[in-house]
């Protein structure tokens, strides 16, 4: 059997059951990109304007201007630009709340947006209670398996066992936050991993540079995190969008520098591995 | 120096540093009354009703039709009533979308929730980013370090990070989501608690019969929670405002016997402590 690692997201997506992470790879593979944009910014207009000249992902509950036309106006981009829409909730609350949160309210998020994620912290409830909602709608989530930022308590058996709650809900659980693979990860003594399991890694903490902000957010470049370690996304934020929104030329440039840099790695990771 | 288990609510005001925890403690003296309601509803008329028969707290972000109309009516009711506004968000992300989530975006949490909570999961910068938006505003953080979930993470090494984050923060951290008094938790070896630690304790899972619902909660009762334990305060949801929202008299009926016999365990903890 050979690793996700070594295999390309052609490959992996003819494999996937759940038809959100088919639906990711799939694109991944169209595009040669396995770079995720997160556009947190406040407004409307920035938001829509960043995303029209780069691709996915977002906080939408940090935009004050939201309403039911921008998800129609992020839906049209995401038809015009071929990306898949993670909302980057993280959710983190008890079965009965998260099912709530994900269906209703304002944002409505499990009506529009293709993955979110949440903190495996409050136990197996958290996906229940968001399965329970998305899976119906052939929604996938990603569990929060570990941090970037300093500090995080996302180690030890923590990190454990969240990827041991995951492998229970392989229909809903599609892949992981992380830094690394997780395929031997959470694994009990003598306990043999399943040849047939493939999650998606998505990586925050991307820089190309860049080696921290002043709140504890720490960065490593698209070699280290695709070839390096094995993940299969790499997120990246202010990194792309910068500090100066009108600059949409100078937006655009540093994506398709990290989208470059990100399908580098990767190639050469299927080719060497 | 006695512990803060022994002493009265009017008491520990006198000492807290943090105006929202002040607050909390005042009101609760006040009113005779260590009890929160969560009031999980997906529509402003219905939770407006609610909390027009029995008092505090909800999750914000559940509301459909939230507009800042509801803002105004809440705060009307607060003064009203007398009650401290807790938004149970839950934060769980790195200290820059913290900040920005906490005060931007559709619900402006920070302009008029007096206490709000977050997870320790991504490490210190949690308190960074949200401190440096609600301390100006005088708001208070509770940390999650412990949930009442089946299987939930918040367990050893966990919440005693929990705890050490908050005691290097307390002038924003004023307590707990948690099942039991934090005082011994997290002492390095040879380590003495500080004798003016006082963080308050809030304890969910809290049911007068009822032992769990389908997605994994647990519950204790107040009498275990407060005198048992050591908890400051209850949240009761669910089980205050049950299935039919319309039954406003069995629903205060409910919110008086659970204030009751949460005030009750008090008064039992503080005479015999």
């Amino acid at each position: 059997m050979v690793s996700p690692r070594a295999q390309s997201y052609a490959q992996r997506a003819l494999k996937q059951k759940n038809p959100t992470a088919k639906l990711l790879l799939e694109t991944m593979e169209r595009k040669k990109s396995n770079l995720a944009v997160s556009v947190d910014v406040t407004k409307t207009k920035d938001f829509l304007a960043v995303i029209d000249v780069v691709g996915p992902y977002t906080h939408i509950d940090i935009l004050e201007d939201f309403d039911e036309g921008l998800i129609r106006q992020l839906q049209d981009l995401s038809k015009k630009h071929d990306f898949v829409i993670f909302e980057d909730r993280k959710f983190a609350d008890i079965g009965n709340t998260v099912a709530l949160q994900y269906s209703s309210g304002v944002h409505k998020i499990a009506s529009w947006s293709h993955i979110t994620n949440a903190h495996p912290v409050p136990g197996p409830s958290i996906i229940t209670g968001l399965a329970s909602v998305g899976l119906p709608l052939g929604r996938g989530l990603l569990l929060l398996a570990e941090m970037s930022t300093k500090g995080a308590l996302t180690t030890g058996v923590y990190c454990e066992e969240a990827v041991r709650m995951a492998r229970t809900r392989r229909d809903f659980v599609i892949g992981f936050i992380a830094q690394r693979r997780m395929e031997a990860v959470g694994l009990l003594q003598g306990e043999v991993g399943d040849d047939d399991e493939d999650f998606l890694i998505l990586s925050p903490g991307v820089g190309l540079h860049a080696k921290g902000d002043t709140m504890g957010q720490q960065y490593r470049t698209p070699k280290e995190v695709v070839l390096g370690s094995g993940c299969d996304l790499i997120i990246v934020g202010r990194g792309i969008y910068g500090n100066d929104l009108s600059l949409t030329q100078a937006i655009a440039e540093r994506a398709r520098q990290y989208m470059q840099e990100g399908w580098e790695a990767y190639m050469q990771r299927i080719t060497t591995s």
